[in-house]
């Protein structure tokens, strides 16, 4: 089993998630061609970890790269992005891909990302090692971000989250579940969550967006996702957690009135895109109750986070907004 | 077999498509409880000809009616809006109904429709009577418009194109097409139609929307759409035909680059919504040549114009831009 | 007493307000100087009737004209704008004025107007004989519009309603009441009416706004005043009536789901501004259980609209939404 | 000398310009591929008169066209633009042209208009006969609109107003002098004049731009001119006249501060564009004091209206905001 | 008599206004569930200093805490927010609370903030003791931001300083100053500023608002305000200083075209909203000259900066731009 | 000869250009006066190096001061803005001037700038010495920015790249040539180069601008420019290179996909406005194949970067995008 990255709590905290001392793990040069590395996905793979990564070039053309990481901390991404290979004739390839997530679920690893097909949407693929990848039909018409798929089939049926969004930097958004019976066709689309009152939850006020995949607990299945303000100098995206009901997904049964990160060290605050903390994935140790989280800062880099699950499911359920 | 309504051309008019000389045909309030009445969809039913009517109430909500008619020109219309028993359980029904298209595929009648669902998207349902209605899943996530099926199934699924949209006056706008093996589950969206450029045919260069339930020609499916001008005074729609590929409807051979109809008379120009006409049905009378187009005016009251099927295609064809 | 203004309901006609057959009552052209005459405010007087009127100048400089009339529809409007005196010395006198109301309180008629004073606010001023005018403090701070004043103090203090804007074509607004011991310090200030959702009543989504005077009933208050949707070609005004509590007027008892008018001739469709029913006034015989509605079409010219006050109320409780 | 077209004012009206009763002259139709015709410039020419018209085709694209009148009232419009060829090697040429103004000048007949070039500029041409056109360089870098040449050289140069623009559908905008020693390389830019403050003459405050070619009179250049509010439903235009130094055009001298004509025919609030005057070409007949002034309509139709230069002179003087 | 904050101007500074060397003397992290701390009040009380704090929670909902100081620096912020009873009864009560402003005038310290309710509007409270606070009545209707009391009566009446508003990232503002008999009705509003011409001044062009509560000198009120411009990335707030006449104070004697501060420390420049220096409180010793202001740093932390009275004063004299 | 700036490429950067290693050579408060000091321009004169600098003054008026250097790096500016004289009689003179760029062709020093003249446009001027400057008429119609002039004359003309742009923070923005006999008089307007596509080379997808005066290689004009990307949090400028024609210079033979910088410093990521690299000049040392080029960090510092002349066209021609 694989050892997830992990750092005690610093004495004094009280957080109930707290960030890695040498952060960021993954600079914007981390490739000879990345503008910025950030927005990444990360899962076990064999002895180590794999992962996808949204590398930026110096173009700041969007596209995604596999990497791999013995301890789930050094990272190396490989120079070339993924080459997708079609899954079926007839598929379509998009402009550009970006904000992956990545997913293992029966025989293999699914990749979900934001693919440009006149617009952004939601584009899937898959690998079953990380060498060979294959392009299945997008999800959703445009527009679109932020699909996160599902660990397991619910009631026999692929179940991914998704946001619909507009064709520019969306001023709004909710979170909603479809699901599919062949990852090709989707429906039952449901509602999920929207963005809180003003006065009530000013960091997710504007829009949300689902963050890491998933993964079930005793209270059901636990997400990180992200909620947006807009300041009066632009977009401030923090940190917050969901549970969702284990049985029927698309019921949110609890979801943090506050923040779990906002941003506040520099490598957050500062970069592409100031005031970003955006995540993606995480691991879990549920054995040990260890959970850690990987997060893009500042449109810029990676960053990853750390928390006792059964602390994050207790604060979740005890500072709840509906 | 239903004859459909017919005017011939006036005299000394070399127009492809010319308006019914008593238009409008329904007017604003042609139920007790109307604000307006347009944008609505008609097909052959029995002798005559049944349809579903947008009817705005006098608190401008949005619902969507039956009517009945003899001669396709003077309808009654249910002063009730259609009550849906959903198909199947756990049915979502949305806040609102508007712009329906209807059209007879196999073994019923099906309607689609704009459906208030956390914003727009498209709704579907059916009846084989125009008295007990089934709503069934919304096709998409928001934020949709103006879904129109084929009439027929393409390699055995169903087809339906529709409009990608944001939550308000969406100011931009193409055409894709989805299919579905069940009418359930929607993928394999393929993208049909944009906007043009400004200098090459200005009163579609905003957006577009598919208009009419195509019908098959030698040429392959004819149908009818609106394409919008975005003017210092707001949008404008006229109308326009095109003929898609017979047995790759998502794949548009021709389409015209001149308008068919654009708001010129006083119904057109001045009502709720200025200078708009939406075309949503056509009947059909193949073995005479004749079509009957129905199209909504200025967001107000309902009109008809004609043609010869055999003027618009070779009209379509010589005036082609794609 | 003056007999106002009345014709029966057209026969066949089932609406609870109906408009005069000989519209618009007063055209833009009423003074030599006018571009338009609209929004004006009528009250009885003496043996008949006197106005305060807007009429913007060729150069479409706003500005308040008195007016009178012997029957209520042919008007005498005064060629020079009325010259207020100032009641106060150090008192500010603002740029332009326009949209007046006038209500007779305790010993004088109360004229109320958006009054420009970098940036519109509610003007105060008063005549005995409406030969004389005096202006008093702006009630409120900039930005605000439509100030209407109730006919009778509430608990010994002035109560004035008033529907805060911003500086542009305000795409929002609520209408609150503020209460004053002496006409010239304003406090205690209360919503009472927001614009209604989309979905529920969408002719008042996007703002609304006191209209007429308020007269006493024996349900409360009965006003009439405008909502307002945003098309995509613009705003729409259309007219609805409300019912507010007799000893506390801040409370809305009631309020119209549907319109009671909306733009649908050509005197309110097309004009200045196209689509705009927007009324300031009403005169009242509550003897015979008439009322007669003064409002502005299209903002170009004054039209006039009928109704019996017990129908009006009735309406308006079993056709409520708040 | 051709006799312009000419009405007398009507009985009992105290216009300064007045419509001629058969208005509008020229309809949306009047060649066989025109969706509208307006924004129009005409010349004396010969025994009779030329003109250049804006006619938008049924695609809606902008060209202009070469037309010919006995009585300036009745036209013959060529059925197909005019096709200009380069005046130099290495001219480059536009995408489309609109809103043209003819001038004579020393030996031939001068055109300029909207030139689409990477965005709208101002387009120069030249002609001697109606049928050879010549395209010269256009005069400015984008984006422009409404460039007017005078009639005569200043100081041995020629003199051109415009108004810079932005690329959409601006909303501000001066009017501005630029000369040229060459028709060729232009400099010495002057602001003119700008939008007037709201209070002041709001038909005229969001922006303006000149519109018929000046005319010498013992006051200085007579023009007319077009001026703009944005009100909540859009843009409505109206026509105003300034008149200019003699020596020193680029000194506005006088210039209404009401205006002379606003949109109050249906031919003017109803249309592709509702609520739109736009002037571009005046005849006059000197000796005989009187002029004639030729309009677009609604973006749909030409329309003409007649003064008397001295009583016009005399009104701008007296009536003047600077 | 407290001793106020000091720290000695730095050596070979020119600067009139010099920051604290061990700025900020707040943190964000101040209490244990504070997302942030700024825009913040400071009073003296009792033998140190008294205060009410923004904190914005992890929620990012806005409240204001009180706090004591000693020495002005280090400070105890209460763990919980102000919890007011109502004054009177009939008593409304906001949905949130920021940016507080502290005066001590007459018999008790008057609190005025930004207070939710429909909009922000300025709220009013008071405390004798700093335990016990009571709320009053909101003092104008929304929306408005920035409300500052003067601490003495003028002709016998409160005066309040305030800048209206619209509901979002208001793009616009000017300062004015309302009266009141009784704190409860307010009258006659004075425009006192309005934003400076971008050529002038372009740190002020956009909005501004009042900051500290001005303090009486041999000059007039001297009073801290901030300043914006709208960049291309957003607003950025400095300070300026302006000097109100001692008995009409509405009247702006002097008013500073050089900001006093502008962010250029990562204090100010990084954090939840960057480039933003908010001033809302002054401590001064008169009699030694001096005077220390609390601003906020990035909407994030509290700062403080010095300087002696007599130099801001002659500053702002001889750098005015009314 | 003088010796240019230089530091060789830190061991192990591939970068094609780097930066100082002591940026910012000149900081914010340069001079006494000076909110911030950027976006300037230099040139090698007499033994050492002359300038022209954007000196922001702490009222934020913008404007352009001489300054000297021995060694490129150390600067002493004029603490007293240029005082131009005007080259003509009549000549018109700017509020505010920014962004200036200095070119010596035949006998002087040419400067261009950004001038206020009721809205941006090209200023231009002269100066033999540095210490006398002459101001002649503006390029262009406002509204336009970043005015650059190349070295030499064109086929006996002079030759002037510019932005047209709008009155506010222009969202869009394509590069021309202009071509002037006189530099008074200004035509042949080309078009040059473009935004690119977002999905090709997102950091130049919203605008771009000419930046140093290009210089002669054996490959054509080698120019350093801007380009801009409209991030959720504004914009973002980074910087490019391209090659033109030497003898047809509005001919982009080649331009970089890739930026050369992009903001990753502190001083370019955190200032008046974060995120800004903006070049204005460039000292070439052709012998030696040096480069040195000067630009604006954040708006609020001047720094500089060095690289290798045959380099950066090797990487231009084989990364390039037209």
């Amino acid at each position: 089993m694989n050892l997830i990255p992990w750092e005690e709590r610093p004495k004094g905290s009280k957080d109930v998630v707290w960030r890695y001392s040498q952060n960021p793990i993954i600079n914007r040069d981390a490739i000879p061609t990345s503008n910025s590395v950030f927005n990444s996905a990360v899962v076990p793979y064999k002895d180590g970890f794999a992962g996808v990564f949204r590398c930026d070039n110096k173009a700041v053309q969007m596209n995604i790269f596999a990497g791999f990481s013995d301890d789930g901390i050094n990272w190396k991404i490989n120079e070339n992005p993924i080459n997708f290979e079609a899954h079926d004739k007839g598929q379509i390839l998009g402009d550009y891909k970006y904000d992956p997530r990545v997913v293992f679920l029966e025989d293999r690893y699914w990749i979900t990302w934001c693919e440009g097909h006149n617009g952004p949407t939601i584009g899937i693929g898959y690998t079953f090692d990380f060498k060979e990848f294959f392009q299945c039909e997008s999800a959703f018409l445009p527009f679109n971000r932020n699909g996160v798929l599902l660990p397991e089939k619910i009631d026999g049926k692929y179940a991914m989250m998704s946001r619909p969004s507009d064709n520019g930097h969306t001023p709004f958004g909710d979170i909603y579940m479809s699901y599919s019976p062949d990852m090709k066709y989707w429906g039952e689309h449901r509602h999920m969550m929207s963005p809180t009152p003003f006065k009530d939850s000013a960091w997710q006020c504007t829009k949300i967006g689902a963050g890491s995949v998933p993964f079930l607990t005793n209270e059901g299945w636990l997400m990180f996702y992200h909620g947006v303000i807009n300041t009066c100098n632009g977009f401030r995206y923090a940190m917050g957690s969901a549970i969702l009901d284990t049985n029927q997904p698309h019921i949110v049964k609890y979801r943090t009135q506050p923040y779990l990160l906002t941003p506040s060290k520099t490598y957050e605050q500062v970069g592409d895109v100031p005031n970003v903390i955006f995540p993606c994935a995480s691991l879990q140790d549920v054995k040990n109750d260890k959970v850690t989280i990987y997060y893009g800062g500042a449109d810029t880099i990676v960053a990853i986070a750390f928390g006792y699950i059964s602390e994050i499911l207790a604060f979740t359920k005890n500072n709840s907004i509906i």
